[in-house]
């Protein structure tokens, strides 16, 4: 066997399934019809006996079924999601059996302007109907009815394959377990749009004016491909190198790199695109409108059963990280079961095809935990290491979860890895949710099955309705935040009581060492120097009651705490406590 | 009089003048010739009698010579930059003596493409030589020597306008005694070129197909208009609202109104402007490159003589603000005149007209002090207002001032208002240079007419040179920096000696407060709640001894103060002074 089948799903058949035939018509949303559907598909690895196994691929504009492995020795690429599909990669085909097929309108086998009108016996061109994702989900519906597939497990896609997912988690809620969109949207806005414009405007006029569309399509496609890379990543790729001089040519040849690899994107994809299908199928993208369609997007995603996972790329900027966060927005606001995660990448939209390192942790993780709930290791489960060690001590673990009532909500800011959520919903059953800064203990918490949101809490809360949870954790944090005060507010909306712990700043060893040596104290729970702590605001127990007083809030129990002891401080805490936690709610 | 007349130049006339006559030849870049050069040119104002207020406006792309007032009485728009240049305004008619010319190559009255080629009496079209950025300034100065210029107070331009006032900087370094870049750049990066090739290649295949380049010129100009609005200026001004019905049309009509926009954009364009023009300017942007004609950056500005004021805009992604800040170090770097500021805009690369307030404030202030010095109101001179009390005593300045000898070269980070910088030069007549992080202040310091550059402290000293300043000032700042550490070791880098003045978190106010009453101090130098102070660090005077010996710093003076009192404490500074000044330098 070639090398090039290592870790491969080897050679792959695409096949092309009828759901539609002769007799039937397929409604489409414009309020046309269609007959005689024919779509293309591949799928990898095996139907478990049970069917729990399944997760449908969505491809993007330009994709097709082909995502994994090869249609012949001969080909030299593999399928466009190779590096994700395969055995041991993200999505495991020694575990799962998936499935991708190419949506309705495309030119890759499945019936789009380029088949043949039943009708007429001739191509469709453009009298094919106007399409929308929600047509193309209706097919892909179709066909897995015909596959005799009950439910997914999963439905992942990037891209114009990611509104396929939220199209899928909509219209058929009770078949979807769980849905991953990457770098996509619930609409576009009027840059994309504009962008989409520019390239049919191109198409339209080579059609209009009877000439083959190629220089259309191909301008369609330089554009399209701007867009897919960040400029950062083109300064890296082209800079201003000249194709094969290092003089200025005067004349209107394409001496830049970056031109020469736009022309050949350009002229590659006329050899094996249809003008037509590109047309039909950005068109579906600029119509594609949760909001419009269902009044929100809360409204839109009202009834959905699955469990998300949301990723974002931070310099993608045709599908922006803040339209990602839209829909986490409106998922949060609904209480859904929803992580998110904003990946530093430097590849712009593009990313979602050359991340497979972080964004397949991401996703094994979410997907090997949606298919089977992870076992706490009961042994590991207070093993707090690194930073984390000095975070959170043991004793302010143990102290949070005996505050909490089983089964209720819990929301915890700054949650690290996630082992007391972890915790808490084996101890106590609770319904979790984590919001944590750093990517890797994100992709930490998601790989824990916790629903994690990537977020920096002092960007706001504004998006959680009032008390939507039973409690609301802030454990060492809140001393390490730029606005504390506003952060604590909020949380006293958000949630019935807030449980928050702190080094008490006026503890004796700190006193002392101000009064007596005239230094900024250092000890055990604050050990940093002046300069480089982490910790940018310091108070102490009786200014904390000074502010609770202040901004209304009222303490229901405060534990004060010293070195590893359970047992709270009861003579002058504010001097002998190290530590306090509290449990506050709104007067 | 009209009414649209009011604040306005009026009636102007574009003139012609003939640079380069029949006889003569104009050598180019390309090494090609013109001869029998016409250039067009408004000018508004009135020329001195020493001729000393002369400001020579360069315009964009698209742009021409009526930069101001009206051509007729008929006509409904005014010139390209009216909101700038009139009597009062930023660009004050009433003051200074205002040309703006058309460009080589540009197709509104300057000789062009779609000019005469006297050697065939018909229009040159493609056979017009290539022309540069350098070629289109070398045309302007020929046009001031006819006109009699002997020297410009300023050459002022936005996008490809400024890059004429970088090339006029380096190429008549004695002529030009001050130079404002706005949203421009000393050479486009791969996206820019990306989209001007793509423009290009649009109206190419036209005209290679035989046909007039409407529909390409059309395309070229649409792209362009994406990239001169920023996403969220597209989101405000059209969001995803429909033309002219509430549903979806389902065929491929413009039916978004971003669409009509850009339509529309497409359309005029091809009635006002020259499809071969475009080709030339968009190439000459592309071309322009100086650290490709100079070897790097600091070559190209070694023998600027200008001050300089260099103008970005937050949301431009066409000419972004990291490439202003490119031109801004370098010019740094060779510790030549010149003062930044990143306007906060929404309106992307447009807002160089469309930010009339703020730019106006900026340009104005800068280019009177270019045209004379500000005088100093003595009484007005330690007048400090709002925040500014807050953050600096009186006491601290003047003590400071003490501290500085005189003639030297002086940087203040975080200078404020720059009263502290002003003072000195009047007092010591030292050569300032000041970094503020607040527009508002920036502002505010180019009024003075100092040296200001616009940046966040911490994003770092690292194009400032070795030992490039006798003093740096870190006035009441250490405290608020997240990084004071790294901060004040760049400082003794730049600097000779670093003076550095901060509250003493152990005078016995503080130590007292904590110590008896348990609660994060609040003094006079110390007034804040521990939530919302913006001091983020505390030390003593001690722990700053302490970490003046660990990074090998010398104390070279060391000046504790208690209130208004000048004379420093001498007994037990570190319990009794309330902040101290220190004046540091390496080891």
């Amino acid at each position: 066997m070639d090398e090039k089948f290592e870790n491969s799903v080897g050679i792959v058949e695409t096949r092309i399934k009828r759901v539609v035939d002769e007799k039937e018509t397929l409604k489409l949303v414009s309020g046309k019809t269609l007959s005689c559907v024919d779509v293309a598909y591949e799928t990898y690895g095996k139907l478990s006996e049970s069917g729990d196994n399944v997760i449908l691929v969505c491809h993007a504009l330009s994709g097709s079924a082909h995502a994994a492995g090869y249609n012949s020795l001969n080909d030299k690429k593999p399928g466009w999601w190779d590096n994700m599909i395969g055995p041991g990669k993200a999505i495991d085909t020694d575990k799962y059996y998936i499935i991708c097929s190419n949506f309705l309108g495309s030119c890759c086998g499945t019936t789009g302007p380029c088949g043949i009108n039943p009708k007429t016996g001739t191509p469709y061109n453009l009298d094919f109907p106007l399409i929308t994702i929600s047509d193309m989900v209706k097919v892909q519906k179709l066909l897995l009815d015909k596959l005799g597939i009950k439910q997914l497990l999963s439905v992942v896609g990037g891209s114009m394959g990611g509104m396929q997912v939220l199209q899928w988690t909509i219209e058929y809620p009770e078949f979807v377990k769980s849905a991953v969109v990457i770098a996509s949207t619930s609409r576009l806005g009027p840059q994309s749009i504009a962008f989409d414009a520019v390239g049919r405007n191109a198409i339209l006029a080579d059609i209009e004016a009877g000439r083959p569309p190629h220089k259309g399509l191909a301008t369609a496609r330089m554009i399209g491909h701007i867009t897919y890379l960040s400029q950062e990543s083109m300064r890296e790729k082209f800079g201003r190198v000249l194709r094969d001089s290092d003089k200025y040519s005067y004349d209107f040849s394409s001496e830049f790199s970056v031109e020469t690899y736009l022309n050949h994107q350009g002229q590659s994809f006329i050899e094996r695109f249809d003008a037509n299908s590109y047309l039909y199928i950005t068109k579906a993208m600029d119509y594609f409108d949760l909001e419009r369609d269902f009044g929100s997007l809360q409204n839109a995603f009202a009834r959905t059963k699955s469990k998300f996972l949301i990723v974002s790329f931070s310099s993608d900027w045709l599908f922006t990280p803040g339209q990602s966060e839209e829909i986490v927005n409106a998922l949060v606001a609904l209480r859904k079961p929803v992580s998110y995660c904003n990946i530093y990448s430097p590849y712009g939209h593009d990313a979602f095809l050359l991340e497979p390192d972080t964004l397949g942790r991401l996703l094994n993780g979410f997907l090997s935990t949606s298919f089977e709930k992870p076992k706490l290791d009961k042994i590991a489960r207070y093993e707090i290491k690194g930073i984390e060690k000095i975070k959170r001590l043991r004793v302010d673990y143990e102290l949070i979860e005996s505050l909490i009532k089983p089964d209720s909500r819990v929301l915890d800011v700054g949650c690290g890895d996630g082992m007391l959520l972890l915790n808490l919903q084996y101890d106590k059953n609770i319904d979790a949710e984590g919001i944590e800064v750093d990517q890797e203990l994100v992709i930490k918490c998601a790989n824990k099955g916790l629903d994690i949101i990537h977020r920096d809490i002092e960007r706001g809360l504004e998006h959680y309705p009032d008390k939507c949870f039973d409690y609301a954790i802030l454990s060492q944090t809140l001393q390490t935040l730029k606005n504390p005060h506003i952060v604590f507010k909020e949380l006293l909306r958000v949630a019935d009581k807030v449980i928050v712990s702190f080094p008490n700043f006026a503890y004796w060893k700190c006193r002392a060492g101000l009064f007596f040596d005239g230094r900024a104290p250092r000890t055990k729970q604050l050990p940093f120097r002046w300069y480089d702590t982490p910790n940018i605001h310091f108070m102490s127990l009786k200014d904390f009651d000074d502010f609770c007083e202040e901004i209304g809030a009222k303490i229901e129990k405060k534990i004060p705490l010293i070195g590893n002891r359970l047992s709270p401080v009861r003579f002058a805490p504010n001097i002998f406590a190290e530590q306090a936690i509290y449990l506050t709610s709104r007067k």
